[in-house]
């Protein structure tokens, strides 16, 4: 379709690697899945906020900044879910470059596509964040009253009622969200970053 | 289209301020727009380069790591390049709320298509650059062979030739790319950071 052999790339002269020596740190992404409520994106704000006081450089990509800007003419049937995890992706893959650590939390129901933005970036920069919450606990909390418009049909093609949710084969990192305190589960990711060097 | 009263936002803890502090400048945006062959990612990289001196936090989009990426989905009409531009602003946006310096090299012929970039970040976050430079140089030139395959029609909606530019109408820069020294052009925009209390 495009004519990609016309893009000719540039060298430029600052390096993803000049830019996280002057970080002080590796960057990473940590990719929170799960159902909606399961509380991917209090755990993502809760990480960053303990990665910024450490020093480190962070950025958290969820709906609020997604949904309503890159991603505003895309909707929630599969193909368009597919569209908007790979832009968040790229996104994110972008930020890597930066240097920074990337916190995304989308829903992302779908193997396939985790496994894409998985292989975008390099080995080890990825980490598969799978927030496990019974879909009864997500309903039961329905703090934002999706699940009841999902039930009664006024919100289609919704996560775990009207749209499939594949749980991870092999996530790097499982929060057990209904049953563990947060500060168990940020303990678990800051030791997981200890663990593989940062 | 979409749902939008389904998103609800959460309230993050650590915000651009917190960001921005812990990186020791303001956010911006350089914009860089002109011809293609003008010397617009040769100057973003440049400026990159004495910023990241500088200690300060940046990252430059242009051809290389968005049309390959992010939007490899789109090609050359105006249409496309206007949800190009579209996403690179919304990109910029991000990473203006990470905290970091921008610096986004792209044609983006149409002043509406940057115009509604600038609205989309708070004033003063947006550096309009205007590589100015004659097509006849931009052509003599021809680093990427770019021109000769627009004249001989293989190249299709190709900015000067057959696709329009729209010089800026008050850019916050202009860099005379014909005739300037690259450091003096480089001073100029440093300058404007000192200036304008960076």
């Amino acid at each position: 379709m495009m004519p990609n052999k016309n893009i000719i790339p540039h060298l430029h002269t600052t390096s993803q690697k000049q830019r996280s020596e002057l970080n002080g740190h590796k960057p990473k992404i940590f990719w929170f899945t799960g159902l909606s409520g399961s509380g991917k994106s209090t755990l993502a704000g809760k990480l960053e906020e303990e990665l910024h006081k450490r020093g480190m450089h962070t950025y958290l990509l969820d709906g609020d900044n997604i949904r309503l800007g890159l991603n505003k003419d895309l909707a929630f049937s599969l193909d368009d879910r597919t569209e908007n995890i790979r832009r968040v992706g790229e996104v994110s893959k972008l930020f890597i470059d930066a240097g920074l650590i990337v916190l995304s939390a989308f829903v992302s129901p779908l193997n396939k596509d985790r496994d894409a933005v998985r292989a975008l970036v390099a080995e080890g920069e990825f980490v598969e964040v799978f927030v496990d919450c019974p879909i009864e606990v997500c309903e039961k909390r329905d703090v934002k009253g999706l699940y009841k418009k999902a039930r009664s049909g006024v919100l289609k093609d919704f996560t775990g009622i009207s749209s499939p949710f594949e749980a991870p084969l092999n996530p790097e990192i499982i929060i057990y969200s209904a049953k563990e305190e947060i500060s168990e589960s940020i303990d678990k990711m800051l030791n997981y970053m200890k663990n593989t060097n940062e």
